[in-house]
């Protein structure tokens, strides 16, 4: 079972430690975005709240919401903590939603692509593995994916954006997997129809989907019908900058949140009031070790509930539930 | 001065010591192809050679020579020493040449990282740098120099391939340098001037182009002239599969060729016959620690001759000087 684990100790810590872990980090990263980004710390003064009045995880509740507004009306330097010299990768993403610059430091980058890692291995991506990356490497998300599967020793088939070389290269290169969007997976679907042939006749057997529209993967019926792969989504809203803050696990019940990286809230529809346990409402996600950009308490519009029962994978990480789950 | 080398040992290595390294590899890449890939089997078996004939690197005129055609007319996999599982990354390129499909180990990525290293630390490139990468990285030559930049902690702009991102980030990003190749780096250019802008008026002060054409940057001088940056180009041939077998030094007379990585020699145009040191001819290159695709003996249709007088900027490595050279 170990294998199916890129970080057991933390895939698998028991809730207190977690807790504890998560609080920890939670004060560090209040502090960090307090003092470093003028945009926090204006924030924070409006709401009348610093670092010092996190004593205990329910603490995050006085500190004041991130909309998508609010990170369009504000220049990303703004958020910034830190001097450019001390950036490493800046990404640039254009969506219907509007553009999306993202920074990040040597550490970010770490730390992303260790997500995407926990998120490959618990579908079973190993080193005798050969995975596409379909889509443009220079959306530091998908580069994260190409980092972690050259880390852990898969043969990775950069598949770009041309459909041409998509099929030249599903011709002769026999792949297990597929990382892509939901956009470009249904791309290649028709593509491949248009020429007469079939997903299903590759020997595909995982679709990651790197979903920037959402949490619920709205493909994910056609593409498992069309292709016979398991689809495993992840969360990937350009605002966070990363995927893989949520991830399938094989059990499928709901998406693992990197609890250690991120720390999840659900909040009553239109309201600010935290919903009880269980409940439905609004994900609510707090970076807690964000070096570049920090996002604290950014609302990700996502309607979910949070289940902490134990998971059949062994991971001790929260789960979001969807309202469709399992449909 | 040691911080214009990414590698001083081997890039300063005395000439004997760098051709007794040489020979060793070069033994060893020729066991190595003779016995694990078919496409050398045959070739060396056709010749009457093997690799217990080389005794001194000058026996190298004993091997047959492997021209792009053969490459063309050769399934890569005839070539590939290994099995798929031992391949890390593929990699495809449609050139008007015709398509090259590339297979690498991890100790291939490792060496042309190396390689890429080396180039850009000559040039100037250090963790204060802020770099722009233009094109596509499911190009396993652009991914190499993201990797390059990435260990160097250069701050790296993944721009892409659509001009309107290009505008977007050095716009709002202060880049020192791009790399790209000669015909985006031409459309920069042109797509710049098109808006009523001027390349010259960004701070850039280095452009690497990864000229798959040849040694010769033939837009070299347009680029100068319009950008005030300086120009260092990397030999990337499709062939080669990877950028900065020969890289540009400072000093810019001739480009080194990466002796410890591959083994040059010059042979008159349309013969099998070396010419005289420092005579004009046609380059041969043949590599020394490729393991998935090793290339022996490989025409590069590439005018040069070779200079191995000592060079201002230190490095022992052999250059190779092109008809037009300093024109």
């Amino acid at each position: 079972m170990s294998d199916m684990y890129a970080n057991p100790e933390i895939e698998t810590m028991p809730r207190e430690a977690l807790q504890a872990l998560q609080l920890e980090r939670l004060q560090k990263a209040v502090k960090w975005a307090g003092e470093k980004s003028s945009f926090y710390q204006d924030a924070f003064a409006k709401a009348g709240v610093s670092a010092a009045d996190i004593q205990a995880l329910s603490d995050i509740r006085k500190l004041p919401f991130v909309t998508p507004l609010d990170l369009r009306s504000h220049d990303v330097y703004d958020r910034l903590t830190l001097p450019l010299s001390g950036v490493l990768r800046f990404s640039y993403q254009e969506q219907p939603a509007g553009e999306f610059l993202q920074l990040y430091t040597s550490g970010d980058v770490a730390h992303n692509v260790e997500m995407m890692l926990r998120g490959l291995v618990a579908a079973g991506v190993n080193r005798t593995s050969v995975v596409g990356v379909q889509g443009d490497l220079s959306d530091s998300r998908l580069l994260d994916v190409q980092y972690a599967l050259e880390m852990l020793g898969a043969a990775v088939v950069p598949l770009g954006t041309d459909y041409r070389r998509w099929f030249r290269l599903m011709d002769c290169v026999s792949m297990d997997a597929v990382v892509s969007t939901p956009q470009l997976i249904m791309q290649l679907v028709i593509q491949l129809q248009a020429v007469g042939k079939d997903i299903a006749a590759y020997p595909l057997r995982m679709l990651f989907s790197l979903n920037d529209m959402g949490l619920q993967n709205l493909l994910q019926r056609h593409v498992v019908q069309r292709s016979h792969a398991r689809v495993y989504n992840f969360f990937a809203p350009p605002a966070l900058g990363m995927a893989g803050a949520l991830f399938s696990c094989p059990a499928q019940q709901g998406q693992h949140v990197q609890e250690d990286y991120w720390y999840p809230e659900v909040i009553a529809f239109g309201t600010d009031t935290p919903v009880e346990d269980g409940q439905m409402g609004e994900l609510v996600l707090t970076s807690l070790m964000a070096e570049a950009l920090p996002l604290i308490r950014f609302r990700t519009g996502q309607a979910v509930s949070l289940c902490s029962d134990p998971c059949a994978c062994g991971r001790t990480f929260v789960r979001a539930m969807t309202p469709l789950q399992g449909i």
